[in-house]
């Protein structure tokens, strides 16, 4: 497990990776996709599992909202997805957190928290990028360069629309709204969840009653905790049976790191509209 | 009481008031910020109260959150705010509803529930306009140019930041998250509460304990009874005292008026930022 600061991610991932070490890597895993395309080329060149640790995507929740997202009698179809993850970062974090510091994070929020709502976006697409990226017009920059606040819209071939923001300067809020054609979708703790054991998301549609209803899920080991066993199975299936390593994990990593890259390029451009360009590494 | 189709309100009103009789006009109450100036000229000319049937604004909640909101100690500074109302027009409203006709309702999603997404965030920003406006690019607009579907982004001076979706085209969805630096307010229901005799609101906070506190308001009368007893106090205040008609309601609906038309323009521009101008009327 690496939770250094990103932007010792390459060295010291592929240091791990060439004396064996499989790895579990704390978001974001890479300044930039050409980056991460090192480290997952490193992890594939030793055949060790890598992956981020991204730990609500192995909440049970998330496997039932999933199903719910998927079940297109009752959900419909996906149109529209918002997400915000903010917390008040403070005086101190604000000025000597190595998020806010250009040498070890420069991805700031965007890298921090805007890499939960990239997720969670993708997720709620089934992992379908976007093919066009717009920033918001008013980012907070702090004098280094580092990103202190940000968001965008996303928008897909078929019309699909997702839109984010992301910051350490307002009060702690991380929702995940995605709207259907029959039903919607929300929560307001998808990437840390109110409570250890249990977390539910919520169900409103004017074709049923009652229009909101709770859905709520047992986890018998918190999310952090599943996602170790997890990693920790592939790693077994790698040494015990041979395996080859999971590509969904890096090929997840990609997908977000790219449409976080357009964000900052949109950002960088004057919030021009960016292609998204897929990852060569995700077509093989 | 006008509740007729939006293209004849400003026919309609100014045979009202010239009859000497008080408007509460349903929304949106005009086409475009010219025609409301027309409308409120001529109540203004007869004497008459003008009033916009925006029936969330007189619901006790609203006062409440209001008083939250300004309250720095425990919300902070507001920074961003997002609101979306949708619901699933279904294929019948989509053929022949009025809201979807252009001869009748030409704004079509963008007048009908985009208003009341307009009016939150103003009334959220304690009606502060915005300095730019940016349409999102993937509105759907039906074969006689009807909006069905449009979202938009707002720009303020001091670097707050709005978004907004609305839509005929997914399950009903009516939220409003308003996030401060200490705080952040956030309801489901703002439009038309879920129920009729009480409604909340959550606020979520990272410096208390519970982190999400759920805030409830009863009302003795529904909303709209409440619109219409507001109304008449006005009215009989004018008939009895001999008081001028009140100049904030037909104010905030010129203020709501030129954000919806600055959004429209931004569409009809090809997605440019536009520019928010002060109406002259709200300046006298």
């Amino acid at each position: 497990y690496i939770p250094l600061p990103t932007s010792l991610h390459r060295r010291w991932v592929t240091a791990a990776a060439e004396k064996g070490k499989h790895v579990l890597l704390e978001k974001p895993v890479a300044l930039s996709a050409a980056e991460l395309e090192e480290i997952v080329a490193a992890c594939e060149a030793n055949g060790v599992q890598f992956m981020d640790a991204t730990m609500w995507m192995h909440h049970p929740r998330t496997t039932g909202m999933r199903a719910f997202l998927s079940d297109g009698e009752r959900f419909g179809q996906l149109k529209v997805i918002h997400s915000t993850f903010t917390f008040a970062g403070g005086p101190d974090f604000l000025t000597n957190n190595i998020r806010v510091k250009a040498d070890l994070d420069s991805l700031g929020a965007l890298g921090d928290v805007g890499w939960y709502c990239i997720r969670a976006i993708l997720w709620a697409t089934d992992y379908e990028l976007p093919k066009t990226v717009l920033a918001s017009r008013e980012p907070v920059i702090n004098e280094s360069g580092v990103i202190l606040s940000c968001g965008s819209t996303l928008y897909w071939q078929d019309g699909k629309v997702a839109t984010f923001h992301c910051s350490f300067l307002t009060s702690v809020v991380q929702d995940l709204t995605a709207l259907g054609t029959k039903a919607s979708l929300r929560l307001h703790d998808f990437a840390v969840p109110f409570q250890e054991n249990s977390a539910s998301f919520h169900v409103t549609s004017q074709f049923s009653s009652p229009l909101v209803s709770e859905h709520n899920v047992i986890n018998d080991l918190p999310q952090e905790a599943l996602m170790v066993k997890e990693f920790a199975c592939l790693v077994a299936s790698i040494k015990g049976n041979g395996s080859k390593p999971d590509k969904k994990w890096p090929t997840l990593s990609m997908k977000t790191q790219v449409v976080l890259d357009a964000v900052k390029a949109s950002i960088d451009s004057g919030f021009e509209p960016v292609e998204v360009v897929s990852p060569l590494f995700c077509t093989t």
